[in-house]
């Protein structure tokens, strides 16, 4: 039986070990990769090894960095550090800044709560949270985790470690969490029903 | 506006060339690539400059190879030599080889006939075809481009181009194609009405 070439198998078995891969998706890849110019896929591995030895995670927050420097929101002057916006991956960060409007600072938790998967609050970066807090005079902490179910357990884990918690001056810390509703854009026939129930639970004036 | 580390960003906006990458999918490719240990980076790094270097056309057929020789096939003694499949590309012919029941070779066309996207008769592997047929004795030539328009135009051509050749010894060379049916473990209700038509046409004794 004709096979693969065994360097290009070798290839295809490798690239269906990320995500999302599979079988016919990574022998498309690796026929693309092979037709590249020399210089291109040279590229390619530099830019690989370059992300593999220089991205890091800022030592305050846990947002992607380089080099292990601080992330550009930490290292801004004009973000307002009174505010935490704590959300589960470092990518779930860029999304919410994606946005435009958010001018506070990030914590990644680094995860979400899963008894499922073992992941438990000593798993997540809930220490740093606390001293976060403390130190930085931070009044409000926006829980912003998945709406999923583990999502949701972790917003209502932070719930009960920080609602004990005093902003400086002594009022009590603000917790907040985004808002449930309609996506933008959204068709109510093709919205699900717990979206549905959430957008009339916490429905505006009009 | 809290950006990704330049290292990631490029990885992120050279694997978004990969076909069938787009922008999410390149940034969670590049997150799992980097979270990789060092030795698997270094060895998908290594099966790509393998791959890049050794993979090459087998001389013959056109079939993958590797370090320019032979493909299995071409290699092989066993495989009927006077049967040739035509297929546009070489992973065309692999799909063929799983199927596990053809044994005779293949020739590569390189592409299918597609006046929009500015391929041309010369840009196909036509001459070496024909050349093949006469030098090898071929008797029947199986023409299995795709069921798609740009396939079907191929296949009209090759007809044309092969009908007057003759076998060794003086027959009409045999031109066959690929049936056309219901695909197996086909379901009648969700099948296309072209299909259907085919299978129709097409239809054997039961």
């Amino acid at each position: 039986m004709l096979g693969l070439p065994p360097a290009l198998a070798d290839l295809i078995h490798q690239l269906t070990r990320l995500p999302g891969i599979g079988p016919k998706a990574a022998e498309r890849l690796a026929l693309a990769l092979i037709k590249w110019e020399p210089a291109e896929v040279a590229s390619l591995g530099q830019a690989l090894n370059d992300s593999v030895a220089r991205v890091t995670d800022c030592p305050t927050c846990g947002c992607l960095s380089q080099d292990g420097e601080l992330c550009d929101v930490c290292a801004s002057e004009g973000r307002d550090a009174s505010v935490l916006c704590v959300v589960e991956d470092a990518l779930d960060a860029v999304a919410v800044e994606r946005g435009g409007t958010y001018n506070g600072r990030y914590h990644i938790l680094g995860g979400a709560l899963s008894p499922m998967k073992g992941v438990l609050p000593e798993d997540l970066r809930v220490a740093e949270l606390l001293e976060r807090i403390q130190a930085d005079g931070v009044t409000e902490v926006i829980v912003a985790t998945n709406a999923s179910p583990d999502g949701e357990a972790t917003a209502l884990y932070l719930k009960q470690e920080l609602v004990e918690l005093t902003a400086p001056g002594g009022a009590a810390l603000r917790l907040t969490r985004l808002a449930r509703g309609l996506p933008s854009g959204a068709q109510l026939d093709y919205a699900d029903p717990a979206t549905l129930q959430s957008a009339l639970e916490h429905r505006t004036e009009l």
